[in-house]
């Protein structure tokens, strides 16, 4: 057996909190049931780049126990939750090869490990490894694969735009039970508990800046108003940005955002959203975070070069001390400093602002955080689940696209869902359904 | 010039109130400001058969700007706003065929009306005037048409199904201009409005029941939980359902919410969701309410078989005088008595309760109060008015289908309606262009 | 009998709205059983200087029940509901000197009306009466008094405070079951309403701001952010500005409010909130209403001053046209014009906009809806009933003060609304009530 | 020099964050400025007794810096952050007694080590401190006190009522800085913070039963809802539990919410609100918290009687098997067992469930996340600050009551700390003072 982890002493802390998410995983719980039966992928390698974490254990355990020889590496070099690592490879066999912190050379050996055992189905969060395989000299070609971000949706229809897939891949954020819970309530709750947990602020009373308004845009927006924030969305779709203002919510530019915001969190899939021009606009002591996949939505290159000192002020909030002066204005020299005497406010030739950066600029719900909560997780690996399924009985027959999750397997998952929490809903009556087919019926 | 209307007298309040509205749309009024140069629906008729409201008035005035002969019939008895009606006619030279309260008979006669001017353009909300064409025989055909609501596209793709549409029609309502602001912030909205207008209840602390949590659904939750209610959703969908239920609603079937709700509001587009097995557990003094298109969703007529008495207490307030006890249970020789006295809580052979129903089971927005603000119907009329356009446009191109309004019109409704309010949003740079259509660059 | 109403004809639909009030106010309505058996006003007179509305009616009945001779006049020239008091006066022989939009000269002249009565209680609501029996020649003294709102309770204490108090005062105002509930839902629901009820603007996606953040200003910004607004708050204690804050409001001062103000609500009690320096800010279109108890928070006669144009555009809605440019900066000769054309934007010597006051600057709650709840005001006036019960038994003992409402009745008065409601709550058990009067227990 | 912490080296860290800290205390910064200064406490004991996190170091270097020695213990076993103790004992010189999770009896001899100095002055989070002062045999007595929570305030009142109170405490708890901005804005966030680090638990779609509506309650009620939760509210006091009613919330006894709950947290100050008869109504994985200031509120004794079984299944996670089935079902055996295999819902003797107790049942903000963010102890201690320098400066003419914090300090603080935030407020005008001092001008 091969693996790649940080330490297998942490395996027994790792088996708790898998258990624990399992126990919140009442629709993975059935589907498995079912699996560990019927044993759908029984001879099959299934490679999974995803972030590693107890949910992803619970799917990856899911695929076991169906049949098939699993390995799994990160989809994000920050994410690797080491103790679930170390467990899934001691306690369940599941060949793991991810290390928290990786440097980006070990991400990607970490991701031909995987593709070492020319997996029939891939599993994907972000398309690295579905890209991977498109970058270098095809050997081998999967079935098909799934991908489970938005991100990475958008990355694999480009590729398909250019005629270059190789191979079907089931779109499972497109399902209705992934992005309109995963996006918006997962993403919403644990990027405001990645933030709490990197700094303690209150976010009462807050200008809390959100870039990007689809669902985690609006998830995040949503919790940070429910947190007593005064949210604050900067967009550049106008039907988005229109969605956000009769949501109550102020649009502005970035650029007017960017002078009065105290926490700043981006979540919409592109590059510099937060970059030179903005940083120097802002006040002392503004929060930076981001939401999106990857770490390229605030532009920590040249933040880098504005900043004059950079330090670690608590685990994983970096502190830039920045010339351009905010508000407060404050001498560089008192901002240098490491006492609790009172800064000075008074002008001097060099005025600064201290800048922080939560998590290295990447998901701060998992750098920062545990990630989705597993009942959320529920949903959408169980899309997963059985959108591999789908994929191992059909694969013969799908073209080279990019394809929804069907239907069936959708509404199969809300209902399921609904089941476990105890909630009963009432079916159409012969007579509804009769006049919800019928044109005649007017007035 | 023909027309069949209320009262004259009344044109001179109903043009105040189409000024007020048409202030409120600025959207269409540059859309106006065009059609009046270019004149697109010159030397066309063109029948419309919507609620006769000040928006919809604003919206004829811009087709006959543009050109076009305009006749109109009311899309529902219940909501034609007399005044502006007269106006209509008499300030505006628009053919109106509508009264407030028309019978059945008389608002099919309204709708032969309208075609007696054999429009090449239909516009509809329900699907009223294009199923009656179809079930008429046909003498001549529309180039094409457009629809507005939920309602009307569901009994116009179920003709599409039935392989029987007989001219193209544009499904307005789908736009994202339309649905995602008329019917969530609209109806939302107004569908309060109206039961505030009707009853003046506190709506704080209220057990609030929404049947149906689509747009108009969601909406109407939505505000009923800003001002203070406790909602409780029912819905069939379990999509909608798990919806609800993350967006922290009660979910429950129709008969465990009827015993315990204050107030019922039923927007699904179908049949009977409120009916004999749900009044009798209701509470006395509960207040039904309808927000969908037809009065079908409260089945009135078992209502009306149960009730021993029934009378109008206030204007659109019909009290049914049941015998089932609600709580608390009170004879029914108490609920007769038209007195301030005590009543008395003791049993008698006779126990009873009241039920209230608001606007005779039609939309309780139109029927109680005005209708959709102008503001959102800015959006939706933009749609039509556009939509109309495109018809004239490419009439001979287009199938026998329901169409999508073309995405461009719904992008330019809504940078129109921002740069109405004075909001300026970013463009994409040219990196971040370049980033969304690239599937290279990764971690 | 006497009495000054508008027409008695009116008094059908007076009776049936005040059965639909009473239907409403149960905890009033256990108070006007007990009294109708008890009789604890037998052969006094009491007399009402009361918003007259169906629940001020419901109020006078219960004091009549108990065995008072009634008489009534309005506590604001525009807040009367005619057709409540042709009610009163015909069919339940309350005295009411009281008309809709009555001058000023005739307002004062029904409270001489109801003083001609000698009541020995009075009932007061902006303390109008009090304060003119404090004006003229004392030729009779009431035993005691009762105050219903934040602003008479300051001009009461502020009487107090000169040492001229003349007669004891309850100041109903400062029960919990008055102004936690009263002043919060009661006022933040009926000033939305009576902005609807004016203009059926959509609340969605406005700037809407509230001066002052006391409990009606609280209850104004909960339900105007429930509506989908971006609320403001104006402010000038710090602590009620910082409570703003911290609940997720933009706080600004009242010139930078002004500027970005869709729609203005007053409720501070204090004169010329928005004043000159404030209009020739605004935007055009802006909306002022006003909820304080006096029409002194908008100073009408600056905007008066400034207006080249005054007219009604809709009932209760008056439109000012004056000279300084909003946005958008409009030719004045375009505003003028009472047409659908475009209105261009084009620079010209007379630039101008058009702002609307609502219900003449009076309580917009009042002035164009229907006022509080009758659900709200079951407890306000089930306070005023105890508390004129209370005056009634102990006259003789009280001094020349205001006082407030016993703890016992406010206590009641929740209890048995829960009861009411049908909620259960439970009770402290012994070991908890032992726990909470000892201070041994610690860690 | 003396202390008693865990371990000197973990002061680095510690430093870190209490800088972190300090930075977001921009009030306590100013009056620590003006006290380095003025030294109020020059030769001054000062003793404390709070929660040893980051904001208290703060507080205890000003008090440090205004001339003090300063010794300080914990107020809870559970809530000591041992690497601020260390950092305040080797980085600033302050006799710390403080270990996280020390037993009963350590934390009475770290009460008795700070007395050991005789303070003057003493500083109390739940009234051990000067409980312990008032069960001992009285050696000597502090000059004045100050108390930080509603259960302190409510303990000395009882002292105070019997007569027996020994010196003057000033109830820093009471003031509106205070009580209106931490136990709402800090408890409500702080506690949903700690539930999160906990268990990681989707909040949303939820029910999430609160016991207690006092401002703790209502801060975590609405946090709860505005994480997406449906919340339940529990309430013995008639006025609290109908304002729970108005702000949307169900009220249910704490036997119906038990039966219904997925989380729940108690905020009353009182005893066993939470027990038996209500364990045994709960439904597997059913979690439970307390934020009130002692462990008692949740009966943990009987809840180890009905456990069969008791284990740590993440840090500060207990779970409690225990015979009593919930919903679903399951068999006993199963839930023993430590896998991911299904749990099977069949019916066996013994049936059970399990129920997570977090943190001991000790604050859950303070015992599984670290307490309330800075921004608002920046309030609650410049409070104490200032209300120690008034003890410091009128001790002599004080009696031995239980003081409000003096409303100058209130409104001071209020002010401060909305200059800190960059918000201007207006003042009042001249003519708007004068109004609200007269009572002559009405209608």
């Amino acid at each position: 057996m091969q693996y790649d982890i940080k330490d297998k002493n942490l395996s027994k802390a790792g088996k708790k909190r898998i258990e624990w998410a399992s126990n919140r995983m009442p629709v993975l719980e059935l589907v498995r049931n079912r699996f560990s039966k019927e044993k759908p992928f029984k001879g099959l390698s299934i490679g999974a780049c995803l972030h590693v974490t107890t949910e992803t254990a619970v799917l990856a355990l899911t695929l076991k126990e169906a049949g098939a020889r699993v390995s799994l590496c990160a989809s994000n070099p920050l994410s690797t939750q080491d103790d679930v690592a170390a467990s899934l490879v001691f306690d369940y066999g599941i060949e793991v090869f991810s290390i928290r912190q990786e440097d980006t050379k070990t991400y990607y050996k970490h991701i031909e490990s995987v593709l070492s055992f020319k997996p029939q189905i891939t599993l994907d969060d972000g398309a690295d490894l579905v890209s991977t395989i498109h970058k270098r000299k095809q050997t081998y070609l999967p079935w098909g694969g799934t991908e489970e971000t938005t991100t990475g949706v958008i990355r694999l229809r480009a590729l398909e735009k250019e005629g270059r897939l190789l191979y079907p891949i089931i779109a499972v954020n497109d399902a209705f039970t992934k992005h309109l819970f995963d996006n918006r309530y997962g993403t919403g709750q644990s990027t405001i508990d990645g933030i709490l947990r990197a700094t303690n602020k209150l976010i009462s009373g807050t200008v809390f800046v959100v870039c990007g308004y689809g669902f985690c845009g609006r998830g995040i927006a949503m919790r940070a108003k429910g947190s007593g924030a005064n949210v604050v969305v900067v967009e550049t779709d106008p039907l988005k940005a229109l969605e956000a203002v009769m949501d109550g919510y102020r649009v502005l530019s970035m650029k007017k955002a960017a002078a009065i915001g105290d926490i700043f969190v981006t979540a919409t899939g592109d590059v510099s959203v937060i970059r030179k021009e903005h940083f120097i606009l802002m006040k002392d002591k503004a929060i930076l975070a981001n939401s999106g996949h990857f770490n390229v939505e605030i532009d920590l290159k040249s933040l880098d070069k504005l900043a004059v000192k950079k330090r670690e002020v608590k685990p994983f909030v970096t502190e830039y001390l920045i010339k351009s002066p905010g508000h407060p204005s404050l001498p560089l020299r008192t901002l240098r400093r490491r006492t609790l005497s009172v800064a000075k406010c008074q002008a001097t030739r060099s005025q600064g602002k201290r800048l922080y950066v939560l998590g290295e600029g990447r998901l701060v719900n998992l750098a920062c955080a545990e990630g989705h909560p597993a009942e959320v997780m529920d949903m959408s690996f169980a899309n997963q689940a059985l959108s591999c399924e789908y994929i191992a009985k059909n694969y013969d027959k799908l073209k080279k696209k990019v394809f929804s999750v069907p239907q069936a397997i959708d509404q199969k998952v809300a209902g399921l869902k609904l089941k476990a929490m105890n909630i009963d809903i009432d079916a159409l009556t012969k007579e509804q359904k009769k006049y919800l087919s019928s044109w005649q019926e007017g007035t």
